[in-house]
């Protein structure tokens, strides 16, 4: 797997040669659909309680999995950001200079651009989840589907 | 990649067969230390408050983007759970028969094994980030480290 190198550098920000090999390989699941057509699209974070219903596509073998999951109001989701640079260490997000290092911000550009959103379960069907909160581009790969716990919380951003 | 198939199954469990080419691939970008050399003796979910202190060491070329961490009280950690199989789509967490499927449960067995916790900062060094709240096997590879801003909210368990 190489290094994505999609989007171009705020002055200051630093990449690094990211390894050639990766270490663990993650299996795309499913794929999700929203009405943000382009990252410029997409909102800020996304909102469990006002924002668009967003359609989860499971694909097989993994469909039987969903069983159970609509006793839960509340699901944490994760995806890739497949288009997220992968070589920054600070970033401006600010577009000012002042950089910061990618862990202590959610910007989808990271090392391994796995975004976790926590969102609102409308509906499980037998091969998709209705959810509120997501804030990802149309066709984003789904990797994980966990119930969650904590829905009075703030929830994080999509990054 | 091929699919993991470590632990025995309990009855009722379901496995398919997984793919055997994975769609992207993840950098262990650092290893958890933490006290619990086996998975029989980590706990059934970490205590942010109350639990161990647990050391986080992020590897080169990543450690500079730990700047700014420290601002932050509270992280979201993800990490690899290295010794979960992937196969299982109906489970029966209390071995009695019942199944749940992958996505309603927060075990550690389900396709792509990353977890999620959310831990609180004791330290930023170099090369190293000291939190509570983990609880995984002592040597798990290390994906991501994200600021966090829903502390109040019961923390979620490790999976």
């Amino acid at each position: 797997m190489s290094t994505q190198t999609r989007g171009s550098l705020r002055e200051g920000e630093v990449t690094v040669v990211a390894p050639e090999q990766s270490d663990a390989g993650l299996f795309f699941i499913g794929a999700i659909h929203t009405p943000f057509a382009q990252s410029r699209d997409c909102p800020r974070q996304g909102d469990r309680d006002h924002g668009p219903v967003c359609r989860i596509e499971v694909n097989e073998p993994w469909r039987a999995a969903l069983k159970g999951l609509a006793d839960h109001s509340h699901a944490q989701i994760l995806y890739w950001m497949h288009l997220a640079r992968r070589d920054l260490v600070l970033q401006s997000p600010r577009s000012n200079g002042e950089t910061t290092g990618t862990f202590a911000i959610r910007s989808p550009n990271r090392p391994n651009p796995v975004s976790s959103s926590l969102v609102a379960i409308l509906e499980v069907g037998a091969d998709h989840v209705l959810v509120r909160g997501l804030d990802c581009v149309d066709g984003t790969p789904l990797i994980d589907i966990k119930p969650e716990r904590c829905p009075e919380a703030p929830h994080p951003k999509g990054a």
